[in-house]
């Protein structure tokens, strides 16, 4: 029934690769289906403003998308001057996600800038930014505690995303394009490896929905967190 | 034990005043406690370029805030050059959650732009202006029916929106300023009329949360909901 | 003759009242016929940077409009990514105008910001901006007073602001949009409470216009702003 | 008594030179004393927008300075990325002032656009702007007339605009930097060859000013305006 | 002598693998050494307004750097709301480049756009993009052939670049970063597959340089050129 | 052969007036043929954050043109909101060439800004610009010498820069806008009085070029180089 001859409840093929950019103090290409994210992480040895003196870290988020990751080229937001709607609600999502899984005390006064950049897209492009985020600011984490600039681990638990949604009726597991396009309801969760939750995005794109077609979907998405969480410790 | 003292699960004092802005289709001033927003809808007989011989129109929304709508000044996003990531992300909720609700093919090949403006603001700017951006939206589409450009009703049920968060430990209904600032989680909850799910938007904003914590914010959020569709339907 | 009927020399309805905006240190919302007018002022503790170490502060001011403040909805600023022309003279005007009524040695190194939002236009936004920011302008400084923080007044007299034009040929006090839309000349005077000048911007519109034509609506302008003095009087 | 040794009642030296840039359809480069003004007129055969169909033509203005026309560098509007709020004010002044002298009907559907740059500063630049404009107007105007594209002449009369000011105490005409930054009042004066008023813009930059003092400026303007269009009509 | 260890002609290693972006009509991940670029190209069925009706299409390019493509993360073009001199300048150059090569008769009216986004920098960045741009251009001509929508080939010879510089006194071929950022003289060169010049650009960084110097680093460049449009051949 | 009537390796009539700009450390005003270029030259005594402490000084540039140099007006780009990309590059090249003739040492912490603002195009503006800034530099240099900021000159040698190209099949010196708009290649050759290379630019605009011919107009750019060098003593 799924465009792609998947069951309900089954995730794309996973992959996580490390150390893809050289220069940043974490990194991976994630790639869930066809949908490829590349993830680093950045340490600066500074917290931004309104932390200074507070002894607590930060964790950001920036997204992009190269221009042709999808199947019509888009404008370039660096052209066009400035970040779109939907590009500024992204980045925000994925660093207070980030963020949740941080204990900004252990990480000390710095900010870790984990940049998430699309590089082909086919649904669900957010949720692999943040699962793949997190393996970048594992890794960052991991130099922090090798060089001995924090003592103990900044990172409380992993941090992954899953979308799920109503399409043609059913609920389903890790929508791709063809079926976010048309989905009825759309969701975007948010868990740690312990299964509690951090965020949950549902919106009504085509028709509203009860609170036991959310239970459905918080079913879903609980099994695929518990199999995202599962690449990224193998990948690390 | 709330700041108000208010009951959990008491909503601050609602009131519509509707009519206030005499160039508008529509318009309401929406107080929710000492949040107070101008609300305005605008029909333009003109669709989006992307919806053109559709037969099907749009509905859009904008956000905003006065500079000392706060306890401290905020620059004018107009002289700033750019509106904010809260900005955008919050005009974005409002025009997904104010489509829900229209039948757009009943609507036509027009635009309804709904302007939400805080004149005065303590917590949960949002969900007012959703409230209130139905109001002058119901407005709006009752000059359309007067006038025969419609003919059969573009809005298919009330369209309200509360917060719910947990504060001190504790679920409570309809976060003001005080407690919002220091809440564990927060959420936002659109529903229409019947008890149907629109927007569901709940973050861990300290510490991450249960499904039963989940269920108990949602219980909550019917109840203000339906005591917000009240207030709409005295309104009107 | 004129299209509201009134006299030539008949102002609109005055009215102002204080106290509106909660969190400011003086707030008011003036109505002057069907124009709206919200005005609130912020105090700073810290002068502009060119006046450090002078002993001087600063007034200055922002104008807006909500986007459905007019008959047509007009873009707002915040979204097209800049203040329009007008937006820009009129609230150098504001400052200027305001400015002239402080005593800044008085007022000490800091500044005060007044915000001048358009709910609602019929002409004559911007006196009745700077007629309504005086008396925000006013609860400030008396705040400062009040706290001990400025010994001498900073505000030296009252400052007021009326349009007059040139209309159908006859000279008239006070112009409402019908008649600016079409006024041959049209004339915004600023003064003091004593009657001296601020600020006199005159236009010739669609024909020039005479010295005496120029006193007659300077008669005109400063029985107007004898009537805005006196309303601001009462209402404070 | 003034800086520069000038009576009260006393232009600076006035040279207009004409056709100083050759792809122009009129241009000259006015100099009033050390204030250096290169003004050009393009004429588009298409009006704005808002004027299609309706017969008439439009005429408008854009003003410039060098970044470094004044004694310390400003930046470069172009490199900071938008014009600041002065150099709008200035080139809308430009703009209406020269409109009022130009009968749009006789102009017929088109624009012409007057570039007026400063190439060096020492006060009255927007003054120097609009009698400068006046002149590459004028000239743009004849081509018309030479090629028959207009049949009657949609100038009606020269336009010139002067300064005057009170500094220290007295009204003096034509203020130049040393004066203009110190002058308690200042205003620019714009009228036609025949002596009627296009703008009167007066403003109290230290001290407030009477009906009287403002009588005596303007009585100086108008000497003032005499000179400008002997000089524009020896220049043409 | 080279940090690298290179002999003073040798090229670092080339590598090209091409359909690497399913949605693209021809793609390619270029590596230069630790230069790496994603290279796309996006076929629009439209030629720019300027060329409408005249029979010939466009080529054009777009440049961009992932923000920690870099050894310090740079911040992103799309947040700081322009895109840098430098960006310019490079997209400029590939825009020229390739078009240098194509018969924009024999393309039609149409427009393709060459992305090209830096993976990971490590000096040369532009001329690995004009390279491997050229690659992802010939992929998409070969669509446009295959598809009957062209019947001539548009690409008239390979196109293909080369950085060489004075590093300590030497002319060496194909700059790294640690050469790049310490010589005295820098050049890019852009050839076609004949050997035939297309762009020429050298600049004195830190000392001026003589016509005897030039000729030896375009000797080199020629050999580079050589060794590029073979790896081009053998990607194909 | 040539539209001016020039022979190949004829330039056109240099004129360099200094002193234009009275309140520039350094300014003239360059004539090459019809393209007049207006440089001045400003000291700051400080330099930029990336040089503090270092001992070395800095010269930057920047560019621009007046909207009606050209025969078609070009859009103002402080009204457009930023710098064109060709803008961009040019102002990036005039830097680059002057930098390459300073002794940043001897300059001291300080930094010298050339602005170069076109009043009228007729090709080979850029190279004018640096011709012209570097006078307007030297003169700055000059000052600094005098008052005893520097005790030796910060300039090295002269820097001077002129086009050739390729037009109708022939090398030809220093093309004016008929010849350039049509050339087949386009070079822009920067240098210093003695002769030595400090920018080689050259396009293959509508046809590549061999190395000969790139030997032939480096020839005619020196003999151009030379002329305007000693137009440049002259000037002095």
């Amino acid at each position: 029934m799924r465009p792609s001859g998947r069951n309900l409840s089954e995730m794309r093929t996973i992959s996580i690769e490390t150390g893809v950019m050289r220069h940043a103090e974490g990194s991976c290409l994630i790639k869930v289906g066809d949908t490829h994210v590349l993830c680093s992480a950045t340490i600066e040895e500074k917290a931004p403003p309104f932390l200074r003196g507070s002894g607590q870290g930060w964790v950001t988020a920036e997204y992009g998308m190269l221009p042709r990751a999808t199947n019509t080229r888009m404008r370039r937001e660096a052209s066009s001057g400035k970040q779109g709607g939907r590009t500024v609600e992204i980045q925000r999502l994925i660093g207070r996600s980030l963020r949740a899984g941080v204990d900004r005390r252990a990480l000390g006064e710095r900010q870790i800038t984990v940049d998430c950049d699309v590089i082909q897209a086919d649904g669900g492009t957010r949720c692999a930014a943040i699962t793949g985020g997190w393996v970048a600011l594992r890794l960052a984490a991991n130099k922090l505690l090798e060089a001995g600039l924090v003592t103990s681990d900044p990172l409380m638990d992993h941090v992954a995303a899953v979308s799920c949604g109503i399409y043609a009726g059913q609920p389903v597991l890790d929508l791709d394009y063809a079926e976010d396009s048309v989905a009825g309801t759309d969701g975007n969760f948010v868990m740690t490896g312990a299964g509690q939750l951090i965020e949950v995005q549902m919106s009504a794109e085509g028709a509203t929905f009860s609170r036991s077609q959310m239970r459905e979907l918080l079913d879903l998405a609980q099994d695929g967190i518990a199999a995202l969480a599962a690449a990224q410790k193998a990948a690390l």
